[in-house]
């Protein structure tokens, strides 16, 4: 499949398009399509990808396989699913928006401040966020790149650190602020079941000509409330995996949740947290968009 | 099995043993046995076992396959490997006991105060503690009671919360007193490769009588550092469960690291961390130790 580009001196020439989607669909499991085509699962390509491990190392396969295919679509009725898998690790950044660190009233830090996000809150790009009232009634959205890694990373320099980036997807780290403020460490805050959607699928690195230079937005029931670009960020994506991986070694499957810019329900005035029935929509350019039901169970 | 037990009335009478040890020896996997009886591997019993969940789902049939097994013994060779695989989450309390509340000048939690620890700091209970001196230099012990879970746990309440634990095993939470004073939040500072060292087998539930009566001590070079028991937790293992099963489900696989008695080595007048070459001991009544080399790298 090729596609015409105009190249910054304003020749366009046809390139391979390699730039690939890569979704996870109820009942159906790994799927692929370039751009908008239909979706090619595991199985048609004669494929086992129980998770996104398997798949970032099948990837080659997967590329080929994709190329000319003619299987039929999948049914359009399949639910897209979370597209990473619980097993890797989710390590968050936070105050790595220069807006969102000027709305909190905090310092710019000068090292990443990173926290585990357990994989018990993954969940689909369209789930509902169910909030547990006994536990917290003060929930916020953070609409997030989330970028997900694709090879072990040990070590990198920041010339070197995205090529072991599989792709990057749309991620809501959905916090409990009540128990943030309780807590000094967030990973419960931020941890609870539903509270991390991703998705709708990971569009892989190739796709993505600049990771710094991607507009985010939130809405919540249609108002606009985030809507930032990636160059806000303190520490690029770059940056970030090559300060992470001089002591933790990234895996495939893994994935950093970059931090979210101005917008946050708790910086409004008076703040203003997420209420039963509210409809949170994140979308980032060339990412597409995830949108969830707020549920108060 | 049979064992002798004398009950708190004095009186002797024989029981069912079922209380089993679960290794994942080298080159063979996960293996079980009845206290210090031969290992016995998945292999030998027919059963294929990848993960931990795995183990813990076909956990009746390990019981009844090893009883009266006569398969010879594992190679002696073999060496002890992580208990636990990498995709579970590792979910970390801190400041769990009064003794190590009152060392470090901290006021006692009302609520336990949870972090997430990596998996990729998973290590083996006799393996190396690798410090990254260009990331490090101020690395100190923690030893701590890891309890693994076997059955998924949601909304359970203290009196019901230990039936989804798998077993317990020995746990050093590793931690770089550095990075941990420089960052608001621990987990980078807790998940670097090789931080988490733990073992050397998992002792199943039922062999344990009373989690909150077991003595934990670490030796530094042969010398005592820790001697507690885990009678002066502030939060019991079952209130852990509970609280943290209110809002996050824990699955098979996930650990909880409950805290670490007073005697750390930043504690100690003058502050002394883990140098190059030392050799740390953690051990546990009736759950064994780990020891391990600290090396410079």
């Amino acid at each position: 499949m090729a596609t015409r580009k105009v190249n910054r001196a304003g020749r366009s020439r046809i390139v391979k398009r390699s730039g690939m989607r890569i979704a996870r669909l109820s009942s159906a499991g790994y799927a692929y399509a370039f751009g908008d085509d239909a979706w090619v699962t595991s199985t048609d390509l004669g494929l086992q990808t129980r998770s996104l491990e398997s798949v970032a190392s099948a990837l080659p396969l997967i590329r080929s396989g994709l190329t000319g295919t003619t299987t039929p679509a999948v049914a359009a009725n399949r639910r897209y699913e979370c597209p990473v898998t619980p097993g890797g690790s989710i390590l968050g950044i936070g105050l790595n928006y220069h807006s969102h660190i000027k709305e909190t009233g905090r310092a710019v830090p000068s090292e990443p401040s990173a926290f585990g996000k357990l994989g018990n809150a993954l969940s689909g790009p369209f789930d509902d966020i169910i909030v547990p009232t006994a536990v917290t009634t003060q929930v916020d959205y953070e609409c997030e790149l989330a970028v997900v890694v694709g090879r072990p990373a040990h070590r990198l320099t920041p010339a070197n650190a995205l090529s072991v980036v599989l792709g990057y997807c749309v991620a809501n780290d959905v916090t409990a602020r009540d128990l943030q403020q309780r807590h000094s460490q967030v990973t419960l805050s931020k941890s609870i079941d539903t509270f991390c959607p991703m998705g709708p699928y990971i569009t892989t690195a190739d796709e993505i000509a600049d990771p710094q230079d991607l507009q985010l937005r939130t809405y919540v029931n249609g108002e606009l409330r985030q809507d930032s670009s990636t160059r806000d960020m303190v520490f690029s994506v770059a940056d970030l995996i090559s300060r992470i991986s001089a002591s933790i070694t990234l895996r495939p499957g893994d994935v950093i949740l970059t931090g979210t810019p101005a917008g946050v329900g708790f910086a409004m005035n008076p703040a203003t947290y997420l209420a039963d029935g509210d409809v949170v929509r994140c979308e980032i350019e060339g990412l597409g968009h995830i949108e969830n039901r707020v549920v108060f169970g």
